[in-house]
């Protein structure tokens, strides 16, 4: 009851970077997670939600600027202590598993969803807040879990309405490029750092772009000279190798989802350069594929490990019938390879859809991840085994509605209008009985005078069917329906004498209301 | 890529007075959700999600340190800017209206759900993030519209599980109290304040304890001396006659939900004095009640515009049958009443609980809201009339465990447990057929040495059905079935004979394996 001192008014906006999500997109939201819901639980996982507020301590000060510890995330300090915004469902679930452990089953396979925070440059399509949805499988070092958790994803995809054929999931392992640079002879983690972070731009760049980054240098789109590694031919000639295995051409214009910190995963990066090519689906040339990484990878112990997990999981995926239509091996999945510690895996939209320049453009990627061991070790010292994968839920409805498979808005409420404020108990008698018969239904509760407004507000709410009834009506025990999915067919072709027929408004007894507005939402 | 010096190891808890919630809670709260959608969805109401962080301008400087405008809230600087979490979902909910009001319909029917945040002291039962689900009618002046929504909060309690009679939605109005406040003669607005304030306390002091507060004072139970307002008794004694209506003894032992800024609206406020006592519940009672604030009220303008608007809101619940045995006229009801501006609803539940000493008292209130016309014109310098609920989601799923409504834990998957490394493909084919005809099910993908833990992981995940098969069953076309359930109840009961004949493991032809484990499922 504190008085306020009169000040300007307050500016009404959401801050910079954030939206609000309103009726149809929160519905069709909420559908797909349902969807996604019954798919990991068939698979065994179990909800867990965690605080969206963590210590940044738990969280891990993942960037280096120990002065500024809310660079990248929202953060504010309390006492002694740093608390800040999740900023993905990956940190939050090794400080879960870390605290909880001995309470927990082993494996924990756990599903997460929700909003998560990023405190970066806010740009178009590029948020602030969005929404995670996530499956790991903690504590189980066997390549079982990734096959599984691949498996998992193609069924996620084709519940929510992704047909098969329109998506692919490429899978690819650290270990194997790991061989590569054992192989390079490239011990120095320096440069072993570098050549990760040129990998790393194999979407953008291609195959050319990454040998010269990788020898002495590119010169980029703007103009700029960027240095290179300065590796020897030699030494560039594996890494490329491994990365074009499998493919007539670089494989470019994926759209990331990446879970590595700080990297805006699960958002929008656009690639201009390239062209997507998708590899080659037979079992047979997967079979090449391998034979292939098998011989770039030479001697290398960890590289042959990368490999034969990577033969494991082709063959779990093949007997459970998930084959090379859906799930493919592919070295050129490079997204988190400097992140993950074994198996990644990435799920891309295949189809084309045109860019804001009217271009046609693969769709790309839509939900990634893969296996790291090191993430509850930070809190225990102890390495536990994880893989897991995140599924960008906002790139995925994008996709559906690219497709024209959402409805972009839903079915309104019936109305019932009001002629005469006198018989409120009326209309909200009849509402009753629609409700009560599982139909949406309101009265309208505006001011009542003009039914013009009324009318509108039917319009505006989506409503299939307007019910009206004045005294009139009431006495002679009638109602007037009008209804609006004809009405509005009608003025869109109908001639002027055609609609002042007014087909789409006409009489009913009032006992037969709810039976035919039932048959009004069946036609 | 960046090097992280060695520190020490962060700790893994979650900041002071925030929680996780796991695999059955995370399940039951989302279906009490989707059952509340769904009937502010057959009422009309459209879903509205808006971003969790606001403007500290937008959401209000409602606590008035201004230096510290996070007194209360989650808040961090942002160069200009302060941003904060919000803190309930009225506020988002004026700035959405404000600041779409040209695109929205009017009335705006919304509802939403989500978690909101307060900067405050935790306790036991007592977070700092916890679930709101409110539905509210913007731009709606008739009484009609809070009618509607306590018939709507009726309809949502039994929807959820909370049957007739163990609730009760009492419906009070603060023009009747501004009557009150006149009739009183009380012009200054300070002293106005005071009595709002001790009116407030009603629900822990009762009757005697409000009149000795409006007089010279009182006592309270720790036995400092509290001043009194300094009212004269004939001041006094219609206050009391209000709240006290339509009651033999002060209605006291409430648990409040409630909606007013910074006072922990939504969460546990015990009181430990007096005894509840439900109001009377005929239709003349309630008469009389509406009767006797007429008395009180004298010839005050506001006062009798307040007890026509309980009247009105009476007869529309009346005749759509929400009689009052479900909401009652009741002035007692004092929660928000310096908040709201017009109606004020409040439900509790009345059944018995024992509380943390075993004495039994009234669960108490889980939801509650009212009329309140100014929170948009902060933003817009128009009043718009809105009035709307609050449901308290984790009170309401605390009152269903009460009353053993809700399972502790739900069913767990079907475990395929690994008797042969090598055989893993087998394995993940049975949970296949398992998944295709829409069982939980999976393999156990921990190490499989120690069978004994994969049996122990069954029974920690509530597993109904152990899957048990090692070659010799593999060469004979069989598995073997443990039924977890009955083996549970077998080793409470049966005596180590009986235990040992174990029949609730036994084997069924590989083919059978989905029917056989539906069979086990059925029973």
């Amino acid at each position: 009851m504190a008085k306020v001192k009169k000040q300007p008014r307050p500016k009404a906006e959401t801050p910079k970077g954030f939206r609000d999500y309103f009726g149809a997109e929160v519905a069709q939201r909420k559908a797909m997670l349902d969807e996604i819901t019954a798919v990991y639980q068939l698979y065994g996982f179990d909800a867990l939600e965690s605080s969206a507020v963590e210590t940044v301590e738990a969280l891990g000060k993942f960037l280096p600027d120990v002065d500024r510890p809310n660079e990248g995330v929202f953060a504010w300090q309390e006492e002694d202590d740093w608390l800040a915004l999740r900023y993905d469902l990956t940190a939050p679930l090794a400080r879960v598993y870390a605290q909880f452990r001995n309470d927990l089953p082993t494996p924990y396979r756990r599903f997460a969803m929700g909003p998560v925070w990023r405190n970066e440059k806010p740009g178009p399509g590029r948020f602030r807040q969005f929404y995670q949805c996530d499956a790991d499988t903690v504590g189980a070092p066997s390549v079982a879990a990734d096959a599984e958790i691949c498996a998992m994803l193609s069924d996620v995809l084709e519940r929510v309405g992704i047909p098969r054929g329109d998506y692919l999931i490429r899978v690819n392992n650290r270990k194997v490029l790991n061989g590569v640079l054992e192989v390079m002879g490239l011990a120095d983690p320096a440069q072993q750092a570098d050549v990760l972070r040129t990998i790393d731009k194999f979407d953008k760049v291609g195959a050319s772009g990454v040998r010269e980054l990788l020898g002495k240098g590119r010169l980029d789109s703007s103009g700029a000279f960027i240095d290179g590694v300065g590796l020897a031919e030699a030494q560039i000639e594996p890494v490329v190798s491994f990365l074009t295995t499998g493919h007539q051409q670089a494989n470019l214009g994926g759209m990331g989802i990446q879970r590595p910190l700080g990297q805006g995963g699960g958002q929008i990066a656009t690639s201009n350069e390239g062209a997507f090519i998708t590899p080659e689906l037979s079992g047979a040339v997967q079979k090449n594929i391998l034979e292939e990484l098998r011989r770039i990878v030479g001697s290398s112990t960890q590289g042959n490990e990368g490999v034969d997990e990577l033969a494991e999981i082709s063959r779990l995926l093949n007997v459970q019938g998930y084959g090379p239509d859906r799930i493919v091996i592919d070295p050129s999945v490079v997204r988190g390879l400097g992140y993950y510690t074994g198996p990644v895996y990435e799920a891309e939209l295949t189809f084309e859809i045109k860019d804001e320049k009217g271009r046609p453009r693969q769709f790309g990627s839509v939900a990634g991840g893969g296996r790291y061991d090191d993430l509850v070790k930070r809190f225990t010292g102890q390495a536990v085994p994880a893989t897991g994968v995140s599924i960008g839920v906002d790139r995925l409805l994008a996709a559906l509605h690219a497709k024209g498979r959402l409805d972009k808005a839903t079915v309104g409420p019936v109305i019932v209008t009001v002629m005469d404020r006198d018989r409120m108990s009326d209309y909200q008698a009849m509402v009753s009985e629609l409700r009560a018969a599982g139909i949406r239904a309101e009265v309208y509760l505006g001011n009542p005078k003009n039914f013009g407004n009324q009318l509108k507000y039917a319009d505006k709410r989506n409503a299939p069917v307007a019910v009206i009834a004045g005294s009139e009506e009431f006495d002679q025990g009638v109602v007037q329906l009008k209804d609006l999915v004809l009405g509005a067919k009608i003025a869109e072709t109908a001639t002027h004498e055609e609609w002042k027929e007014q087909p789409a408004q006409f009489e009913i007894k009032r006992a037969d209301l709810v039976a035919e507005i039932q048959k009004i939402l069946a036609g």
